[in-house]
């Protein structure tokens, strides 16, 4: 592999993505992709006490599933990478805890899945390994409880804010096999415009989407019609006007290709989302379930995948802060 | 690089580890390591309205000093690996968030500064980059407010628990320069035997900690002996007695050459910590501070460092989980 430009890095022998999985919730299974995702879910507890043991067990089992799609023995999987939005991130440590499998936590809240897909690509065509997994989860209970009000409140909720998605989503990358590829990775740098409203996570975020976007562009000196698709992770409806607006600005004109997972994964009329969805698997189920589809059955052969996070807490909310926001960038291509 | 035995990366080209920067709170500039410290505040707040603001300006101006001391302008810095104890990591991105680095973070409890090593030295053995740069942080009043109880209480602390260290350890990691240089690196798995006290960390984080240094010692085919120093992250106490004996077990005597930064870096008799140091910045600051000095100076010249994590949190406590732990290990020789 090799760095060009300012923070893009090309693969010389392109990782391929062998085998993905996710399971969703039941609001997940009333939106439009219902038909990607390999488990739909009937309730948000699926047997567990708690939501936190139910997110738990979505990403233990989303990461059983890939595995055994793959066809890959476990002990043949080198490094297993994953992440999530609660707290010290136990819905991968405890959902994973059982695994075997060498283990790094890493934390991008929602950009986490495409960063597992950035770290798995490189530990696998530097020669730490063969093979890798990535994995990352959410859960609209336990991160409503965690970011914002309990449930059992029935607080209202703004027009700009979005959905939580409760699924998980996982890959299996390997240095070989027959694609899709991860051809160009493109690292993000933190962005914070200053955006305080907690409850417009998509405006907080589109600027480093925006960034990553630009930088990725400008570092493979290509044009936003190379890829037959762009998505950005979570930026829901609001944040995706933001993103379009702003590269036509810097002279980037993406609205015929351009799409965001939180604005696919629910239907915007029915399901009363408002500005779409978001968290880890949002990203992660709409990858690996729809998109990895359509890269599959080359309906669509070239990607752009920018997962964002908003790199922010309950805490930091109460004392005053803004919202920094991280994008990171795969191409995917077949 | 390739990858040896079971769970055991062995760089070719080993990077260099070109400077380290470390910055503690008042109570580790009383302990024995004061003068390998870079920077010792006189306060635990350093002019901030919050503990999370001061961790925050602690790993802010660790990192600062990192890049100033390697004299790297911060824009030939490819990658920030960084992490810490505060939920959804907000002391590492809202104190890095004006660095203008691409940014990865990582999660793995006390074992971060490690994990940052090992990802710094992958990206730049494998082509990614030139330059990395890791940091970790913890802070003793956002830790207890966050994982136990509010300070104002004066809470009794039990015997088996330990002190988080207020600090943060910062490492540059390059392609080239004259070392210490990182030349094997093992990824741990996920450990859990079913400990559960949550005032016992260092005997939760043991076992982890044990399945590392064998799967190592085993993977490189070395000795104890091979090593000038064997040094855990944060054991305490407890848990570096726990090791002992559970190496011993295993055929492994460590009892000559193996010690813990959480033991090293409180005076036991005067400074009643009870069972030691612990926190992302307990191994961070004395690898930056204490060992990197030993190793430049040819004191210790062959040193594996086994940073270990407990990865749990209050509300997997509060529900009757288990603690898994995890840790990770770098050879770093001279």
């Amino acid at each position: 592999m090799q760095k060009i430009g300012k923070q893009t890095i090309q693969f010389n022998c392109p990782p391929s993505i062998t085998s993905t999985a996710c399971i969703v919730g039941p609001k997940e299974a009333q939106g439009p992709l219902a038909k990607y995702f390999d488990k739909c879910l009937e309730d948000e507890f699926w047997g567990e006490k708690t939501w936190e043991k139910a997110e738990s067990k979505i990403i233990k089992e989303t990461v059983n599933m890939v595995i055994a799609k793959s066809g890959v023995p476990s002990s043949n999987i080198d490094y297993c990478f994953a992440g999530d939005l609660l707290n010290q991130c136990i819905s991968s440590s405890f959902g994973l805890r059982d695994l075997n499998i060498p283990f790094l936590g890493i934390f991008g809240a929602c950009s986490t899945f495409v960063e597992g897909l950035i770290l798995s690509s490189i530990f696998v065509e530097g020669g730490a390994g063969n093979t890798s997994l990535c994995a990352a989860s959410s859960h609209f209970c336990s991160a409503e409880k965690q970011f914002r009000f309990p449930l059992e409140l029935g607080n209202q909720r703004p027009p700009t804010s979005q959905w939580t998605v409760t699924g998980a989503g996982s890959a299996i990358i390997s240095k070989t096999g027959n694609g899709p590829f991860i051809t160009n990775a493109t690292v993000g740098k933190i962005v914070d415009m200053g955006i305080k409203d907690a409850n417009n996570m998509g405006a907080a975020m589109a600027p480093a989407a925006l960034d990553t976007l630009i930088t990725h562009l400008k570092d493979t000196n290509r044009k936003p019609s190379y890829y037959d698709a762009i998505i950005t992770g979570d930026l829901g409806h609001i944040g995706k006007e933001v993103v379009i607006e702003l590269a036509e600005k810097e002279g980037f004109n993406i609205r015929s290709n351009y799409n965001d997972c939180g604005v696919l994964i629910f239907d915007k009329e029915s399901q009363d989302t408002h500005s779409g969805g978001s968290g880890c698997a949002c990203c992660g189920s709409v990858f690996s379930g729809y998109l990895y589809d359509q890269l599959k059955s080359k309906k669509l052969k070239k990607i752009l995948l920018i997962a964002t996070g908003a790199l922010t807490n309950a805490t930091s909310s109460q004392q005053g802060e803004s919202i920094p926001g991280i994008a990171h960038a795969v191409s995917i291509e077949i």
